[in-house]
């Protein structure tokens, strides 16, 4: 497809149809389209209702009031992570669908229905406060077209509630675990399944907690395998790379 | 299924063909085989010639010998890792296929034949110094299954020979990324794909890379979306998540 | 029991006067209580007014009230800790004895008597800053039925007041020493006595200090043997744990 | 007391019934009776069997020989850690029951029978690599009197081997969980167990696990109450702490 | 002309037109102009333009407001850096020619012109969120006399904008990279430019960033050659560094 | 001598030329004789205007107003480290002689006249930023009667002004260098001068100055010998350290 | 130039004298070239004696000899860095000017003469143990084609030395200070030059100086204005910035 | 002194005896003699028999031998430190007074006879261990004329050894406290005396003691006033602070 764009418009040269400085301007945007596969992502998320993500923190109200909005126009879903009120308060008229997730930090503007996938996302939390984070995990992967279930508040302590419901994991393509103090749910939970587990320490905790590290640490040498570890409170980041996965899963059951 | 099994042994309880005590036995036996998925799982691999795992480093050259005859005696593949010289010389006579990669300290005894996936693992190095370690991941994913391509010493300096082998990369499911350094190449190359990126960092460095701390932190505050990072120096684990995501994808290319 | 209690469902089935779907239902939560050791605690819990213990940092105030609720409508003492202000506003009038201690941001919801033990648990402080997380404590180790002894401000510098206090160090079963700053008086501590000592480090001090590593340090490095150390300004953690003991040291002198 | 102590004894000197230079003896050792209860624990060593400790790291062969030369003279028993073979060497003439644990890197010189208790203490492990640490512990137990079961290889990746000896869990009165990596194994037992907890990480792993610093940040984290954490791979502190809750409680089982 | 001054002040001694008390006086300045290349610089100051640096952070307002009063008085440029909106409010009234940056919180006060280098530097930043620091760093190589150029938001994500300006990065001699999150920027363009580069981590970023340090260590490791170091969010350090390096090629282009 | 003193007592009380009483009350002090230097000291304080020093931090403002009451009400001199503004409300009244240092964070309530050394102490910042911990310094040395020269804002960048008062740093005993950032002064110092230097780390600085901790580290690895530091913005203890030396110089001064 | 090439291709196909399969080859390339600045940089290398550089560390004997011979037939210059003696002896026979720095841990094999540059890098260092790291930083320069002047041991104790050079000082453009310890050299030094100065940290010392961070810390928080630090005992990173920064001056100076 | 030194130079250029240009240059130089004080203390080094001190890591054995031989040959003491046994092999001809203590690694050329000082300084350790940092202290503070008292092995533990010997605690003037592990020792006899005290870390531990950083951060939190820290194992560093200190006192104990 590359290569038959450029013989087309070679071929336009050639055959004078084409203009030599329209021909240029082209080819000269080549290179970017070469290199950024983004830009080619970016089509493809106008075609399939994809969204952009405006990660909000350390940026203005105004910039972001910005971004959204030249985003909103182009007609793409807009998922922004680490909002305040005053962001929500900014955008919430940019769009009849702004959604807000004020303990997750999210707003997610729906310009485009999402194709939802067959294959499932499952969001595991040790506690009750690790939910935030959670919730960003999960509403991120919901907004990148993944099927996502919750079971919260299935540490340690009450990890029964979590073998009780077996038919849930049993049924999860890919499970995102999210656990602040000493960070273990995910390593007991990468000893009971088969299939890739995400982990997303949480800076819920104190103390030598120091903010997540502990649970950070303990997640990376986590002595069950098959483990990827994303930043402190990053559900966005396992939200994101659940997805990257569910994608390459459905691919194959589709097209397979 | 579960609440049929129940439902079975209290009907032959009724019916009076099953004793009481046997009943009860069973009935005992429940949690545990809730619980234990790891037996199921145990069953499988000796079913499939997947392999089981030996981490040798902290381990004597007896201990990791007797693990590892008990395991050939079980006729099942060994995958062993972190091991010595004299830990390769304490097995090799176990069996007739006892292959030894001396850099990527592991030793694979192939007893069963592995049936090799479709789908591709693409494992980068950032430089020649990070090979070890991503043999260790290479091996790990073929000894699990996976069809493996590589691609050494594209870091940073030589991102051209990265870009230059476009097919390579879009050709892969899941793709490995070992630097070391200020592991910036899963940064890179996160930018370029849309597959799940799993990120190595290793301790090549000196000074203030403490180790591989400075390619850890690197790979966790990644600005690019859709990277699992594992710990320092874990080849294995790095090869372990690959696969496990590439027989979820297999999984539905054969049976989806 | 466990097993008589089984037989005698079963035996109910067999005999018919107990239905087979309410046999399932009765069985279907065995493996919880094989497992979760916790449940059966709990039953214990309701039966000798042990409480409930709820960590309220990082919970919303509505969350917090509506674990308590449901909790003193179980009729079970509740110790939440690491409340706000806001949350004693919130459940001050859940029932009738609802005891708050601001500085070790404790709430203690009374709804059964406490058997007191007659093993005591001595608390000690290095200083007077150190009090909230020593009240936290002491009020943790009475709400588990031990009998508390304080004794604040005997630091390095007033260790002379120690001293002249044998007869409180005589009579304890269990010290918890609580210290900040250079986080010594454990160490003084348990090369003065042979009973366990549980050891707290707090956030107390500055700069080099930091928010309790020194002391934290300092602690798990104790030349004196027969220290146990929890996390910083963990009070709550160290007044369970000697409750733990003093329990095991009770049963043996009621059972003993 | 202490005041009626000193009365009557310048009573007994002021009516002539005792002699000044007892007088003298008695209160010379008042201070070091009143600061150094080590002293009395001193003398109670001798006759109870009880050890002397000699931490052998730091220390020359010659200065490690000369004390415990001096302590066989006293013939009470000699419990040396962190002992090199060369101690060994040099050590091992100056009695006939010299023990040498080489992988534990202890020796226990046994001058005077051991009366063992009936109170257990479980030792447990997350790998076969936390063993020489388990040893050290197990043996400090035992050289201090507790009876020690063993049970080893039991972390999360095993748990339902621990799950299957409920019996030694419910017989014990002391747990000592022994683990490297992420240091999960106290906070999967803590939530199991009502008896006190002792935590000992080790420096088992590698890369981001720093030398045991990620299991013990993890412990000192645990979201499981009751946990009382000793330093790194200081199997013998949780040996020594183990054994004084043992003793409080046969204390009470004894005279209670 | 050092050598000179004295040689006058001398002359003017010994032909008797020159009090020796006020030769004295002169004189007694002379070690500091010596030893305090800084004073030299002062006097150079004065007559270049160059401004007076006041680092305002940790000083009060008053203080803060004395010290540009003081320079102001001397009628020398003066930059203000890390200032709060109320020292501006403070010293607004000095001089006619107060600009406040208030997201780069500088404060520059024009008492003399500047004449601008015909070198370029180049400040790049890898996202919005970094552009305070940008400008910190900017604005102070403007003070400083250097011609500057921004290109924002160019991180790895958007790489391909920063290649499409190949132009604006052809014409620097010096290239200010500031970046958070991983800090990958700066070893992309240092491999893709032969000209000095200085790299400012900033805080930009959550949780293992650690304010900075994941960017700080990533900088310092980076595989790319040729590359300064300055403190997290050090734009002026920056700044000044880069007018530092302009200065000596602006000299060799104006007398070379 | 302390057998002697024993033997003295004894005897008095044998021929009955000693009270029972009054030999109970000698002996009894005995132990906290010999341990507790600091009541010895404390009989100093009251008869020299020595103060007593209260660390408030951590304290509430009515646990400091009582204190400090009990204490001026013995007529000691008072010594209040870092205190609120509210603190200063609630002692105002307590004396006539309250001083508030607010910037210091110290209050000096001086029920006593003190005697001024006539040795110096000299106390050095390297900015006018380090300014408030060089007061507490100060402040402390003067409150425990020590002479002291203040000279400020001497740092790298400024050493020639330092250098131009020789004379000061000739009449120094001790030197007290008070540096945040790099914490170089101490080094510059040490190299200069032959008597004691203190160095203080402060937390002025931002990014990997870490609150003092690049200072701190700096100072303890010094290449100039000599130097002895205290904790991080520890004004308090440099003062108190300095006056312990010039203690002992003026005792020699006195009766040498 | 860019733009153009595209039109001599494109003119090419239009007047048909181009072959549309070619054409499309070489626009197919061009975004490699405009990536790979390195390229360009290669090919310069090869025209001006420019040296590749091999970082030795983690790479094999073998590794390493095979890169050096490919170089070698390239007849380009060789700057291998941290190379051990062992690859001294592999590669000593590829080229009759092999130059092996034993301290310094370089090897140059220069098969090129090089233009050395009117300008001076002036390297110094705080003590004699620096020396290794420095001389990394002088031969590096030299083989980029710097000139370089040494001045060894003039930390703070020497800072005399220094002083008494101020020629050697006043005729360099740019300045290496290489220092362990608490590294306040670059501070010293930064106070009295206007040249820019790169600050390389060692890991000279012990303790607290924690292998170089202390140093590093210090360097990166001078309070001197215009110091840009490399890594720990990077004397590679430090010479070919220099270089850097020396190349834009000479090409000045030569061009200007 | 400063003053009437230029106006003797400018006296005499009025009168006609200078010349110009030698006045030029005497002016020139005056910053140097007014910062080289050091070189002051050299001369007086020589005159009193004050050792020069080497600082041996890090240099070679040849290097150590020349700087030794040249001291020597200046007929000054020289004390080395950090010494390895090759070193004494290189210097023990040097002199017919070559001291070499191993465990302490230091060497001592006495060429010149000492003065002892009557002030004493004292040097405890908190354990066996600790013992070769303790001599490098009192070896350095005997070198530079200090009068040294030993105590060792008087740790928390065994603190009643310290309190028995109240006679060697009173006639110290100054206290050196070297120890490892937990690093309380300061914090004890802080509490005790006036005098000061100089607190060495040891490294002496294991696991969480971080090579020293636990007994550091407790020295550095010390809630006992007078303290002054130095580095890790720094025995060198205390011994010079407690000899100037001793100095001063000497000095006024003679003159004053």
């Amino acid at each position: 497809m590359y290569e038959s764009e450029i013989r087309k418009i070679l071929m336009g040269v050639k055959e004078n149809h084409v203009d030599i400085n329209d021909a240029i301007q082209n080819l000269k945007d080549l290179p970017f389209q070469d290199l950024g596969f983004a830009n080619i992502d970016h089509h493809r998320q106008i075609r399939t209702g994809y969204p952009e993500v405006i990660y909000c923190e350390g940026k203005t109200v105004e910039q972001v009031k910005l971004i959204a909005k030249a985003m909103v126009e182009k007609n793409v879903n807009v998922l922004m992570t680490r909002v305040s009120k005053e962001m929500y308060e900014a955008v919430q008229s940019l769009h009849e669908q702004v959604e807000y997730h004020e303990s997750a930090r999210i707003i997610f503007i729906k310009c485009q229905a999402i194709e939802v996938s067959e294959k499932k996302v499952l969001v595991l939390t040790g506690g009750t406060s690790d939910m935030p984070v959670a919730e960003e995990a999960a509403l991120t992967a919901e907004a990148l077209g993944s099927q996502v279930v919750r079971l919260y508040d299935v540490g340690v302590a009450g990890i029964h509630r979590l073998l009780s419901r077996k038919d849930m994991i049993e049924e999860a393509s890919v499970i995102i675990a999210v656990a602040g103090m000493e960070g273990a749910l995910p390593s007991v939970v990468g000893g009971l399944v088969e299939v890739p587990v995400i982990a997303v320490p949480t800076s819920v905790g104190y103390g030598a907690q120091f903010n997540g590290l502990a649970a950070l640490l303990a997640m990376l040498n986590s002595c069950a395998s098959g483990i990827g570890v994303v930043n402190i409170d990053n559900g966005f980041g396992a939200g994101y790379l659940a997805s990257s996965i569910i994608k390459q899963i459905e691919k194959e059951r589709k097209h397979g």
